[in-house]
């Protein structure tokens, strides 16, 4: 395989490794990543990503979700840019505020009102609050193994945080119908809500759809108990259904946190609720030095017509299936056991007897010396500025990583 | 007083209304403001601001701190622009963050690393993670009344939050060695961290600056006890000391929470720590969707190195105290009693006998007709483009200001 040289990305390293504890931190630290990796990055153009060492890549990790339509979309920054030449830091928020309150309403399915933040977590994290504070209950039921932030209550480690953090989580697994109305019962009259992933999408294992007697359980239990139902859309939102995830499933939530995607690589997250939650949402104190940030509205704007417009989630949806079929035909050339789950979106790609993920990094390291950014156990994400050509430049690669794998 | 007319910030007001809980949230509400302040901001540049009906006012609260250098500031943005041609929200991180992270401990003198994220809660979330995760112990004291941000376990309000939010959480009253010395004794061996504010800048109370005496008994407690002193420079932070608030007082912190002035308006928060708190900064997972963002870096870098040249916090400090005995002679000339309070770049002013704010509140109202943004009861903060003519513009309203107060 093509050696990548990376003398740019390894002396930034060194330099990072100074004056940032282990050189990075979080999900984007190129350590949880097969070694060919860079750390570094100096480019991005529509679906294509350059490191610093000037290797360009067809990306499938999309910043890890929020490029949803392409970096530097012409729209997307056109609006950003006319706004900022307005103000975006002000003393409250700007008249995008009210477009993109508005826009987000008539957009999602459940959505009688909604709140801006910065971070993912910031939604999820309100969305907890809100549920607490309207109901004047505690108890929060999460699957076991989801992932819903980087904070204390909700963190997938357990450094630095305390057992009180967690003290009203109770756990259920993810599309067992069972689980949950135990989890519920368990809770008693102390159940403020169920929070769910739009899907199931753990790290390093096939993903999975809910089921439509799942969703309904769910939102039964809600119903019952007077309880709420979040979803979380953060990872999923508008690239599945830009009305919300379960509007196929028919089964709506009482809130729902968004984040990502929203605005196109702008940092922005959303809270959307239910009327009911309406009055508790505005009376808890949730706040950020750049919440009313006008800049990142006016892309959100911007993008989410986009995304109304072009039908995203559809062009998505076709090129991940071409996507999907190609890697499974062309796995099979190779005589390769290979699992696809997830939305073809939001494709997740694991081979069979594989538990410490050694063919799939095998995999990953061909695909990158080609040229194609995969990811070896994460899901990983479509943008609309890819084209048939990098699907096919793709699976081009891949067969060059079946390759590798199967010489291991 | 001349009336601002508001039709369009009216007619905005109803549309929120009708899409976000209650209009608005958080510290930007304007319903925590007297009736005449505006809700929706249509133009910043550099320390004056423009409503959407038109009006403009010199700012003194410069977006609630981000505002350091002016909106629009040329070289940030330039810097920011350079920054957002080749990309911003990547697979990883660019070039700058190693940049950033290389000045910011040049800068910050008791910092020998520093990690990035989005909002200052994130930040001061973060060290609170780091000291428990160094020390394995859970108590963090914190000063009554202090604000550290909007999430459970901080936030000023209770609703929504659980006992167990705060169960490793311990009091002492700010400048009170006493009480800190107690409510060390108290946590005993289970001291984390104690969390203090860069100076005392509680809402709608006379501020305090930190007493050396205070500062090193902090210290002291930390130093026998092995547990980390943590500062939150969210809101003070660049303009007191470059270097760290508390430089000036011979007592450096092992761990510091900054954001708001940090990029001038582009939404980053940093935490800083020392060498001993590096390993910890390396294991606990925090991380969000945007914590790499590269132009937010970009203008942080231009600002701070800004900062640092042009002496922005000595500045800010001559343009303060020529508002603070301005304000003090003409408060007399009406044969009023006000106090001014905190250091002169943040400065808070109240006056005596008014525990409902009833005279704060006439003098803004009065002082925003006449084209100057004031708070009634919160720190207000200067920015580097305020000019010796705005403070005159400011003085000048303020005898319109004090004259009404006279006149209730």
């Amino acid at each position: 395989m093509p050696e990548l040289i990376r003398t740019r990305d390894a002396a930034l390293r060194a330099r990072a490794e100074k004056v940032v504890p282990g050189g990075m931190w979080g999900h984007l630290h190129a350590a949880k990543l097969p070694e060919a990796y860079p750390q570094f990055f100096s480019r991005g153009e529509g679906g294509v990503l350059w490191d610093v060492d000037g290797h360009r890549y067809v990306d499938f990790m999309c910043s890890w979700g929020p490029n949803l339509l392409g970096h530097h979309h012409p729209e997307v920054e056109e609006a950003a840019e006319r706004q900022r030449r307005d103000g975006d830091c002000l003393n409250g928020p700007a008249e995008v505020m009210v477009e993109l309150a508005e826009l987000v309403v008539d957009m999602v399915g459940h959505a009688d009102w909604t709140q801006f933040q910065k971070n993912g977590t910031d939604a999820t994290t309100t969305c907890v609050t809100i549920a607490r504070a309207a109901t004047g209950r505690r108890k929060i039921l999460v699957a076991k193994g989801a992932y819903h932030g980087a904070v204390p209550w909700c963190s997938p480690s357990l450094l630095g945080v305390t057992a009180e953090d967690r003290a009203h989580l109770a756990y259920f697994t993810f599309n067992d119908v069972e689980s949950l109305d135990a989890a519920a019962k368990e809770a008693g009259d102390d159940l403020a809500g169920i929070l769910i992933s739009a899907f199931r999408h753990d790290l390093g294992s096939d993903q999975e759809l809910p089921t439509v007697e799942f969703a309904r359980a769910a939102r039964r239990i809600c119903d019952s108990k007077g309880a709420a139902l979040l979803i979380d859309e953060v990872r999923a939102g508008f690239r599945l259904n830009a009305a919300g995830s379960w509007e196929g499933l028919g089964v709506r939530p009482d809130l729902s946190a968004w984040s990502k995607a929203i605005a196109n690589g702008h940092a922005l997250a959303a809270v959307t609720g239910a009327d009911w939650l309406r009055r508790a949402a505005s009376q808890v104190f949730v706040t950020g030095s750049f919440w009313a940030g006008a800049v990142a509205m006016a892309a959100a704007v911007a993008t989410l017509k986009i995304v109304r417009r072009d039908d995203v989630p559809a062009r998505l949806a076709q090129l991940g299936q071409t996507l999907r079929d190609g890697l499974e035909t062309r796995s099979r050339q190779f005589g390769l056991s290979i699992r696809q789950s997830g939305p073809v979106q939001m494709p997740t790609l694991l081979f069979e007897g594989d538990p410490d993920y050694r063919k799939g990094s095998a995999f990953c390291s061909a695909m990158l010396a080609r040229g194609v950014y995969f990811h070896p156990k994460h899901n990983m994400f479509l943008c609309a500025a890819h084209t048939e050509a990098d699907i096919a430049v793709a699976l081009e690669a891949a067969e060059h990583g079946f390759a590798s794998v199967a010489a291991l």
